[in-house]
């Protein structure tokens, strides 16, 4: 042991952070500590103040230290379209590379049977109240295309069927800059069985 | 605007780590948020203890909580060969790596003239009062093989030269593993010309 208790500590709780092993801690730790300790200060603050104030907004799910997060607040927006995702971050890149305006709703997660996370613990007892409540006219599924973003997104179509709505899925195929040659065989098969004439 | 401000701001001030920008950021907080709020509530209170109470050990200058470092604190350590690094991190890598069982003394810093940081800034007056003070036998001038880390080095060297003290350099030259046509010229340059018989 050559680090002093404190910095160990820092060292390894900084671990807890995606994607940090030891040593990436432990330059994060020397770096806080000899460059940057009023850096370091406001971390520790922004830290503790989002653990204590962000919970989920209560219309849409997401992460949000109001009641209502700021898109469900927002009344410029399309508030017929509903676009439902897994993840908080994923709210984030939609609104910010594809034009899009309408709401969101967040899974907070996707059916797992195995993990035993069923349709009530993503929410979607209370998706359905809120489609018989609010005159929604489209739904987006942009779950993941993994096999359980695909199971939800087709829960949620079933879900869906008594009631008059529209219901759309994201598009897979040839990602753009990709090449044919790179791509998995399951993309490419997506790609060709959703074709669409020019 | 997406985020609640409280989450743009942790995302803000995640960047003060080393090598994390925007996107690692968004990641990193949103992780905490949804999955490890414990973590977080241990990350945010290990910051903020590191910050304050770890100073410089009196002895040193490493970063330490305590007035006297571990490895100072240590009587089963050789006390009369002392290394002399730049930073507190390359104590731990010396010592993880070397079995190097001696003291240090960390300068946290190098000189650099043009920066303003002269001997004084990097504890040169304090190495020479320890030198007078203990019974150092050797030391090894381990700061890095840049052009400012060579000066320290010299500088050291010719600060010592009154006492009778030997003074080594750490070798430089092919890294083990490394492949003769992918390392640079100058260090290819050190390994001939610090050659030894075989």
């Amino acid at each position: 042991m050559t680090h002093s208790p404190l910095i160990g500590k820092l060292v390894e709780t900084l671990q807890c952070l995606p994607g940090i092993g030891p040593k990436s801690a432990r330059r994060m730790a020397y770096h806080l500590l000899e460059r940057n300790r009023e850096g370091a200060k406001r971390l520790s603050t922004a830290i503790n103040d989002a653990v204590q104030h962000v919970d989920h907004c209560k219309t849409c799910r997401t992460l949000s230290e109001s009641e209502t997060c700021l898109i469900c607040a927002d009344h410029q927006r399309n508030r017929q379209i509903l676009c439902i995702v897994e993840t908080p971050a994923e709210v984030h890149i939609i609104d910010h590379s594809t034009g899009y305006n309408g709401l969101y709703f967040v899974l907070m997660g996707r059916l797992s049977p195995l993990d035993g996370i069923g349709p009530n613990d993503i929410g979607l007892d209370f998706l359905a109240q809120r489609l018989q409540s609010e005159s929604i006219s489209e739904i987006i599924l942009a779950t993941n295309p993994t096999a359980e973003g695909e199971a939800t997104a087709h829960f949620i179509r079933e879900m869906v069927n008594p009631i008059e709505i529209k219901v759309t899925r994201i598009a897979h195929g040839v990602p753009i800059g990709g090449e044919l040659e790179y791509v998995n065989s399951s993309t490419l098969f997506h790609a060709f069985s959703g074709r669409h004439e020019l």
